[in-house]
């Protein structure tokens, strides 16, 4: 058995048994191999970033790692940005990188490079390089392990083609197991229950595995038994949300309105969330957004076993699941007339299926779809965890392989989705059921807001040129079409909520132009 | 004046005056003073890959540097692909990345990353992170000189945003300035010349900056006045070749290839060109191509003053321009009938026009590209230097914006445009007279082949699927009216010959899809 047929098993056996690809003359045994251990699912990307974007989606609602396949250093580097996206979600990715043989190196051929400098930046806890083709399994699970964390993490394996080709001693105990999370000090337990029972104003600030269940219930126990105030990471990895479960409010991605939120906090707890910091600096404003005098007492961090930090924290407390508060189910009205921001949102509102997966990159003109889908069925949102745009199109891409009984709704924008467009393919390719609402603004919309927030004096014509996505006019209608993806444009409310309708009724993937004016 | 107008006017003043970018939050100073300074040229790209492989071809052809602004470390990544075709092409490209404000950095917001390891990767000669203001322009200045080099490079300058923002001092005096090339040891030039003299079979590799002219008609007086076999690089960054010119021949891809072109030589003298190497390693092949017995000799390696060693070396032979043997103005016939990679590359052979510029990545489908153009009128030929693909397009957008009064002809297959499809509407915004001739044969036609070469064993149908491009097919008629350029569909080499002639004879971009059977 070669390398590569033995690291596909070892992978296989550990429960890794999807991996989006794009891969080339150094993979090519990978991929023949796909052939003799069919219990792994290839899935073609024509782009990295959808195949890194995708595997993060996947991790995202599977739980567990699906791996990648990028060729060398500028296949790497194609991936990077949807890899950070995926290290900033914590989401489990084993990320294999194919390599020149071994021997080949020293020979600085055209596509040499240093894959390990690169894969740094998205692998800080663990890049392994494979040498000899009897480590490869060890490495491989080695790999997997780490992945899985806690916390979960982006594992990049380099491997070299030799290793690929060469026979394989196969190795069937990982030489490092996925390790248990540490569990909590219950001093912190203690310190935070003695906060929350202070009668000062606290804020829990959540994120991580706990907006989901069954942490999410005992947040909202905890939250309603003590007035605690309840706020998440601005973007989370995975929120669950809708009606019957406990509602958690996403921090604002403008500081200022951030601010608001946190104002006249006493106590700021941590649990599975790092402090609250600006996206970005702004020329004399604070970058920690905690505000002055408040205490930040972290129950768990990333790392830490927060669920169980949290059922230990519930019990310490007495609440129980009949103390929280729920969501309402409500669902916007139809909307009509004029299409809008607000009329986009209010329609995906009105429409969103029962356990839908919605991938939101929508950006400014995605303001009002948390409001307006907050009572609406239950369902997952999947954030934009690392800011770097060009997640929306692949996670959904991800989702729907991991999710293949669930609808998933790609909630995006003009300008995010220009850098990963061909996963609109691999959802025609793979056949998912995956509707994307397009939201055409014909702009980098939160640009012209940060060029006015940063301070730029006195910017002109020349610098707005830099920040429009017209003329020419985008058509994403023909884009879809071009990638093999029915299409239609709405230019009004009511021909977004028939074209959405038949959209989400419609198995396979499908499009939807929305085309709106920019709210900035 | 704050940092990024002072960065801007140091840059324009030494000649860089076009940047492709595209900004972020980070960099909005930098976009505002576009206003300010309108000596730059902003040059708006909707993916990095596109705005890093425009850099790579103006400089190609400008030859002083572009310069490139980039979001942090995912727009960096997004990037890498193509810097790395321009760093083997040894192409001056001035690397601008943002990055958070300094004192922002420690909170690790959500785009945070270690952007120093990725450029170390494209730019391990230069990468410099200014920390204060006042070095600003004198960084740049040194990041200009690097980039220049000898030889050309990638010069990555880090650029935080408070160091935007934030008053600068002006330096006028360069740090460093543009080192001249070492002059080449006259022994070197002495030993070169003894070969060429032996009577034994010499080849002469040659690449770089002399397959241009004026070093050009010296090699080619060189070959013919000592029967030197005279070939080049497989992928030279910018070959000048056509009717009249001396004609040099392109190693293969193929080690296969590569081996009969070299079969025989006692002697190879590189000019310019590193040893010939095989692209990839096979099991149970050489990497390095230089046969048996064969003496290998460098007269000039790409840090060296080639051309200046090359004049040494035809003065000290005595030979001269009217040796050189040049090639015969000749063009296909125009072809007619079924389309296919051959008859595709008659056509471009029948209608290239005088001036031309093909950035050539037809790979596969463009086999017989060289043929059937070898003697049409005068042109440049600009290869995929680093074999990352994705070029071809962006490469076409720097070149048509470096010579606005040439014609430029993107020469490229599906499967690479894919990577970088986004440089259509940057030819459509900024009006450039790009024809793109769109090989469609369905497939990633080289890894079915290489799939064969490196010996996968046993590969099936799930191995084939991760190598095509349907189904769904990619219409690109629709993919290029979607990002705003007229586009046909030719299905026949007689409609192909007529929409071609159209397109060359329409300014601004066009887009001539060729549906052609993979000939592997």
């Amino acid at each position: 058995m070669n390398g590569a047929q033995a690291l596909i098993r070892a992978l296989v056996a550990r429960g890794v048994d999807v991996c989006f690809m794009n891969p080339g003359t150094s993979e090519m045994h990978f991929v023949a191999a796909l052939d003799q251990v069919p219990e792994m699912r290839g899935v073609l990307a024509l782009f990295e970033g959808v195949a890194t974007g995708a595997a993060d989606g996947y991790g995202r609602m599977a739980e567990r790692p699906a791996a990648t396949l990028l060729h060398l250093g500028p296949g790497l580097g194609n991936g990077v940005a949807n890899l950070h996206n995926a290290r900033r979600a914590h989401t489990p990715v084993v990320n294999i990188v194919g390599d020149h043989a071994t021997y080949h190196k020293v020979y600085d051929a055209q596509l040499e490079s240093d894959i390990d400098a690169v894969a740094s930046n998205v692998s800080p806890g663990f890049v392994r390089r494979t040498g000899r083709p009897d480590d490869l399994v060890a490495d491989a699970l080695d790999a997997v392990a780490a992945a899985i964390g806690p916390p979960g993490q982006v594992a990049t394996l380099i491997l070299p083609a030799d290793v690929s080709w060469s026979e394989a001693t196969i190795t069937t105990a990982a030489r490092r197991g996925a390790a248990p999370a540490p569990a909590v000090d219950e001093a912190r337990v203690e310190q935070a229950a003695k906060v929350l029972r202070s009668g000062e104003p606290v804020g829990l600030f959540v994120g991580g595995r706990v907006v989901r269940e069954p942490s999410l219930t005992q947040l909202g126990a905890v939250a309603a038994a003590t007035g605690a105030r309840l706020l998440c990471e601005t973007f989370p990895a995975r929120l669950e949300r809708g009606a019957g479960r406990v509602p958690v409010e996403r921090l604002g991605y403008l500081a200022e309105f951030a601010a608001v939120q946190l104002d006249g906090l006493a106590h700021l707890v941590l649990v599975d969330a790092a402090s609250p910091v600006s996206f970005f600096a702004y020329p004399g404003k604070a970058s920690d957004l905690v505000p002055e005098g408040c205490t930040v007492h972290t129950l768990a961090g990333p790392g830490d076993d927060a669920p169980g930090a949290l059922t230990a924290l519930v019990d310490l407390l007495g609440v129980g699941p009949d103390d929280a508060v729920r969501q309402p189910a409500a669902r916007p009205e139809t909307p009509s007339g004029e299409l809008t921001a607000q009329t986009v949102c209010a329609a995906l509102g009105a429409l969103l299926p029962e356990g839908a997966i919605v991938s939101d990159e929508g950006n400014t003109s995605g303001l009002f779809a948390a409001g307006a889908t907050a009572g609406a069925p239950p369902h997952d949102w999947l954030c934009l965890t690392g800011g770097a745009i060009g997640q929306g199109l692949p996670v959904a891409v991800g989702a729907a392989v991991a999710c293949p009984d669930r609808p998933v709704i790609a909630f995006e924008s003009d300008g995010s989705a220009l850098y990963t467009l061909q996963s609109w393919w691999t959802m025609a390719s793979e056949g998912l059921d995956v509707t994307t609402i397009l939201l055409n603004n014909g702009s980098y919309a939160v640009l012209n807001m940060e060029l006015d927030r940063v301070g730029a004096e006195a910017s002109g014509p020349r610098a707005r040129r830099m920040l429009r996505l017209e003329p020419p006019a985008l058509d994403f209608v023909a884009l879809a079409n071009g990638m093999g993806v029915p299409a239609s444009r709405a230019t009004t409310a009511d021909e977004l909520v028939d074209q959405l309708g038949r959209a989400l009724a419609t198995p396979g993937p499908t499009v939807v132009e929305a085309v709106v004016p920019s709210i900035i």
